[in-house]
């Protein structure tokens, strides 16, 4: 991606190779990136319908499967108020008009339940699809020599067991989920699947082909009872480079899925 | 493996190049193979000390362990009549005489509990180490149009949860256990390990590079907190050709390890 800086505060990013900008904070709060590609990139192509993008941020994964799939309309949901600012500045961009009518912005906790989670404009069965990029650890966080801390936290703290019961609400039948994790969530996120989403494809992401994942894709259908199947993991760079692979730039910019549909 | 009938109802079949042999019943029970050879290639070739197969059955898995390992002493445990027999002819076949005096055979239910557990043998903290391949469907259950039925049945059926539950009673603190699933146990043997084994390594098996993995081999410690590695997958084919790969031909032979340990 391309940088320029349109005020102190914020940059005007590059994704897709120019098909979509995002506007995000330039010295602090999450900056979109691979990550947000590839959770875009195990949506379907040929998606069509409403789909929520929770913890959305600036809007990159929500926008980049509104770039991909042409009958998405996508509903970008967050509520840090820097990241709103950002979502809105990025649907209001110039650069991103030919997306601007299929994309929306909702002020909304995802951890809300119940009559506060319809409140806030995420009601039962309102969406077919359900994409997030759940928050982890701050990089200062991963620093520390702590392990034990660290996974108790990630076992612990009960934001994926809360963000799918949302998901599992605003989700109609036989919809779908992708949500991407570092490999560590692995047992919270499939503690957190169960009776809510089956057929689950989990798609481990290795920074290089000798080293373990350093991320995970999951995808999976709301009541689905089907087993879940491991798929063949996608490989970041080719060993003795410091490129991306072909098939990863090829998803980062929106001409591959990960999952071949 | 080379096969020679030595009665009516069982084979004799050489592991690792000839290395060790098993008896086997040649028409019925389950006859072990690749995955056997997989499971022992989990064990570090440095392991020395006392090693557990559960459900042993002839007892493949744990002789390809004290084969490599020079230090393993090994007890095949396992309750079916038949393949008790297999496993007590296996250890009295000449071609095993230099495994026989680190190997016995235990007749022992591993989903016995407490006293019960203790009085068939198996005592706490008494291994330095578990292997487990669980019996799943049987292939004529595979081939059910029921996927849901089958799912369920893997989810619910509780052996993984009854196996683990011993292992952890038997294995001493920092001890290790090596187990080889399908994928579709992944949730089951996750939430089975939690509390009991951590800093679990879970390593995929694919058939061929772009396939989804048929099996998975989860590598962890006893008492860690460590969190969960997700390992590079093995290949056993190369794209093109029917003939195991040359990793995959090492690990089914003695020659390699999985995890390059």
């Amino acid at each position: 991606m391309k940088s320029a800086t349109v005020e102190a505060a914020f940059s005007r990013d590059a994704f897709h190779r120019g098909r979509f900008w995002l506007i995000q904070p330039l010295h602090s709060g999450h900056r979109a990136g691979m990550d947000a590609m590839m959770l875009a990139a195990a949506v379907p192509s040929s998606f069509s319908g409403r789909l929520a993008d929770f913890g959305a941020g600036a809007g990159a994964a929500g926008l980049a499967v509104a770039a991909r799939c042409s009958a998405a309309e996508v509903v970008l949901v967050e509520n840090a108020p820097q990241m709103l600012e950002c979502a809105q500045k990025t649907l209001a961009e110039a650069g991103n008009a030919h997306l601007a009518k299929r994309a929306c912005v909702l002020d909304a906790d995802i951890s809300a339940t119940g009559n506060a989670r319809k409140a806030a404009g995420l009601a039962d069965n309102s969406f077919d699809y359900v994409v997030m990029n759940p928050p982890f650890n701050q990089p200062d966080d991963r620093a520390t020599p702590d392990s034990l801390k660290r996974s108790a936290h990630v076992a612990h703290d009960g934001l994926l067991e809360s963000w799918l019961r949302s998901a599992a609400a605003v989700v109609r039948p036989r919809g779908g989920i992708s949500i991407i994790v570092r490999p560590q969530a692995l047992p919270e996120l499939l503690s957190a699947l169960r009776g809510r989403f089956g057929g689950a494809q989990i798609l481990p992401i290795h920074p290089r082909a000798d080293r373990p994942a350093i991320r995970i894709i999951v995808r999976a259908i709301r009541g689905s009872r089907a087993a879940l199947n491991l798929c063949p993991p996608l490989i970041l760079h080719d060993n003795g480079s410091d490129r991306f692979s072909e098939r990863a730039d090829a998803i980062n910019n929106g001409l591959a899925t990960l999952f071949g549909d």
